[in-house]
């Protein structure tokens, strides 16, 4: 396989940069072709502006970067990651959880990448999406440091539902653009990992990494699969068993 | 009331610009005494790096930003940030949805200027949070600008329910170290605003800011109030008819 890592730490020391080293190695041990976005190493400018754009007759900033991916302005930065998104069969995310969500500079990746007309249309030129859109047939799957331990992190846990926390993640920004997205790989209390805990947890990380062809995605619903009516909602009596919020956007 | 308005676009002249001097106006005009922090204008630096942290001995990056808070060494565009925020009674964050979350601008002041030892603590320096911390006492507002339209970010819409797809930032970043937070102004269908439309929206802005001081926050479970056991998980019994997800630590 083709497989692409964006890996946001700004330490190559840390806990993230050494799993994202178990899985390079891993990867390219097992015969894949893996290439590395390493946002902190090249420099990756977070902040999406006009900059982003070239020359460009649009003044509204999302119609904008619209008329850039279609006329080829956009910079040469994010030309290459969509390259890059378009070369891989899969993608991983490495990062650490940083206030509930991605760090700024991988969020700023998705922000600058993800153009109008590349991962998503508006109006008149919306394209397919959620389960559909330019990189349906990839899979995705996020390797997540968290500080904190699991209970808090649970069902009833006071950080809310990592499953939750992750959904914006998961299903509004790889599963809109047609990826499929592959349950997590989560490391709770990362500030308390030794090194037999370590091994441990890199361990864990190759075994999953072995199965990434194989395991299954997550099932989140297509939109465009009849589930959801002209406003988009979710048609009447379709969830299981009397789940609420982000859940009923899953089959099982 | 001492009011900061973060505010993150890169147009001026888009809607959440247009809002943000709508607020500005209105809040000076009323008296307050407001200061902006316009993050495109200040050219904020965007990704965390240990070049924030000045001159610490720790390694790990969480813990590293814990000393150079405690230490007086963080640089000066964080140190103004955190004593705009310490000034603030009440703070409003302007930005436009941007893949379910907040562009990578605003996304990096937050990982910036809530540092270690400021905004959380870990381990046996772990600080009050969930309804306490450095921020108790203060009131905290999202203003939203939202392309899509509102019933697919309503309970059963494909995007996620607002209010959930928010929670990591109402719940996970403003009410952690103990703020307030006030039901969100939101603006769907950003792409369609006319002159007219744009006066209802600035309109409803201005009546909304008017009741910044009265209107009820969303009602959070504090950490310590008692409803999460030692694993910080809610007690069982304490959510309202059958609730599940983020929506269990809301009290009503």
């Amino acid at each position: 396989m083709n497989i692409l890592i964006v890996y946001a730490h700004p330490e190559p020391d840390s806990l993230t940069g050494s799993l994202k080293d178990v899985a390079v190695q891993q990867l390219r041990q097992d015969g894949h072709d893996v290439r590395v976005s390493d946002l902190y190493a090249m420099g990756w400018k977070a902040h999406a502006d006009a900059a982003d754009f070239g020359d460009v007759a649009e003044t509204n900033f999302m119609l904008a970067s619209g008329e850039a991916y279609a006329n080829g302005s956009l910079t040469p930065d994010i030309r290459a990651e969509q390259e890059k998104l378009l070369w891989a069969d899969t993608v991983l995310l490495h990062f650490p959880l940083w206030w509930f969500s991605m760090p700024a500079i991988l969020k700023g990746w998705v922000d600058r990448v993800f153009t109008c007309g590349f991962a998503y249309g508006v109006g008149s030129r919306a394209l397919p999406r959620y389960g559909a859109g330019i990189l349906s047939g990839r899979r995705a799957m996020l390797v997540v440091t968290i500080g904190g331990r699991e209970p808090g992190y649970s069902d009833r846990g006071v950080n809310g539902p990592i499953e939750d926390l992750l959904f914006p993640i998961h299903h509004g920004i790889l599963y809109y653009p047609g990826m499929d997205v592959l349950p997590p790989f989560l490391v709770h209390g990362s500030l308390r990992v030794n090194d037999t805990r370590f091994a441990e947890i890199a361990a864990d990380l190759r075994e999953r990494l072995a199965k990434l062809e194989t395991i299954e995605p997550i099932r989140y619903r297509p939109q465009d699969g009849g589930d959801y009516d002209r406003s988009l909602r979710l048609r009447p009596g379709l969830e299981r068993d009397g789940r609420t919020g982000f859940a009923v956007h899953i089959t099982s």
